[in-house]
């Protein structure tokens, strides 16, 4: 699968991912209420929302990139209905050739991260079946609870071919209170990150590992530095945009080869129409407005390289 | 919640949750069948035969305990229908009078921090109607993100008086790859410590606070620092039991008025049936065995007091 978001990256010339994370607060009220209407002020009735939502804006911008990166959180908050259009979401995509990332953050204690890993990467065998919860193509991965909690995803990303991104150094304003605290004389997200490069070993693709990493846009130097401490492994990088990350910051995390990174945007993209640049679209004319600011975007992420 | 969790524990006479977390291996077989016969051998199968099973269990122990804890990723490996199960055990365990832990480790940047909190302990609005999503009484988060990562599941439990357990010191071998770091002379699980005792020092319940901390029960030692370093929060401790913890290593997570602490067992009750001492009550006996287990469990608990 590493294999393949890299060619899609070169094909689509953009090393980018759009986020898929909808706030009920984003679908335009046309959508919205027409939902409503159907099935009332109901959990099923913001699922269809978001997910009629989504489908504009991916049959909008799917020919101009790589993949997208629905965050689980904002369909969990909506039950079962809410997943259900995770779900019809990740379908989707991958039916429009787009690779999936799943951002959902999950890590637990070995067997329970076998459960996650077969729920979104893998299989459950039932009788004579092989069956797929969610299946994704890769996902987020927390890993606080150390190696035996990241390898079940590590197994199944081998016997899938598909990948993981662990999360390494986040792009939030409190990341550094337990990651960046020094353990002797390095701070703990490079310990993460050397565990990473390590995971990530012995399942390689043509030229990436299997096992990516996540670390923020909003801070270049400890990406810089981390880009150093694992040179196998793929970048996920969140916070362009919206949280504060800038382009010129984002060449540390590319490899002298132009790949390495694959950089994240989401509120900036999907709620685009909100923006003053945008505006004059209009609420009907949202994914229209998506569409506008990927090739925006595209074109201030080439303006490094 | 954290009231009415001790209130439940003192009343059950029963410092115990028992840990709902269905393997697909661990139903019976005349349950997963007859699902097969009329589901095939599908999700919905595995979602229909688990929850045939939880309700078992439910209605066999629900008498002696104060609480249960699904660990969601058991249910999610089966995808919607999958959690369409656990949403019924969520519903059909408060319906009963027990306190509902979700163990769900969630944890990310601070805008889905609350989207997992409003979609687990709290609701969301749609319209004029406050709609919930899943609606336990605790979750479990992951702190690796810091403080901008937990405050939105601190501010949903004041507003909705719930609770959470925050992961300090897990109870899996490699625990101590990374929260047994050194870090200034301490090592990184007493610095989480130290922060779940402050985010919870302005939520309080009449004597515990509504953040509370989860600490293995195969690290005895460090239970006891732990305990110091948080007086007024309560400790889930898993891995007794299957995963190692024994009755005697307990003592120091509990404080001197006999609380502060929540032991809790999966395997070792839910699958009780497949061990030795409780084998003769045969599959069909599967709740028979899972009530006398946790009745072999309370005696053993009991005995450290």
């Amino acid at each position: 699968m590493i294999n393949r978001l890299i060619e899609n990256i070169k094909k689509t010339e953009a090393p980018i991912v759009v986020g898929l994370d909808p706030m009920i607060d984003y679908v335009p009220s046309y959508i919205l209420n027409k939902a409503v209407k159907e099935q009332g002020e109901t959990l099923e009735a913001a699922g269809e929302a978001i997910w009629e939502y989504n489908k504009g804006i991916i049959d909008a911008v799917y020919e101009l990139i790589p993949a997208v990166k629905p965050q689980i959180a904002m369909y969990e908050q909506f039950g079962i209905p809410g997943l259900v259009a995770f779900k019809k979401t990740v379908d989707y995509c991958k039916e429009k050739g787009l690779v999936v990332i799943g951002d959902v953050k999950r890590g637990d204690i070995g067997s329970t991260s076998a459960a996650y890993a077969n729920g979104h990467l893998g299989g459950v065998q039932i009788g004579g079946r092989k069956c797929y919860g969610f299946n994704e193509d890769f996902i987020t991965v927390n890993p606080y609870l150390g190696t035996d909690g990241v390898k079940p995803f590590v197994d199944v990303c081998k016997e899938e071919k598909k990948g993981i991104f662990v999360l390494v150094k986040t792009s939030n304003p409190s990341s550094g209170e337990f990651q960046d605290r020094e353990i002797d004389g390095k701070p703990l997200y490079e310990i993460v990150g050397e565990h990473v490069a390590n995971w990530g070993e012995d399942c390689m693709g043509d030229s990436y590992s299997y096992v990516g990493a996540v670390v923020g846009a909003t801070y270049p130097e400890m990406g810089k530095v981390l880009r150093k401490i694992m040179p196998k492994t793929y970048i996920l990088v969140p916070g362009y945009g919206a949280q504060g990350g800038a382009a010129k910051d984002l060449k540390p995390y590319f490899n002298e080869d132009g790949l390495g990174a694959i950089v994240n945007s989401s509120r900036g993209i999907i709620c685009a129409y909100k923006q003053d640049a945008y505006a004059h679209l209009g609420e009907e004319g949202y994914a229209e407005a998506s569409r506008q600011a990927v090739l925006d975007m595209k074109k201030d992420i080439s303006s490094i390289f």
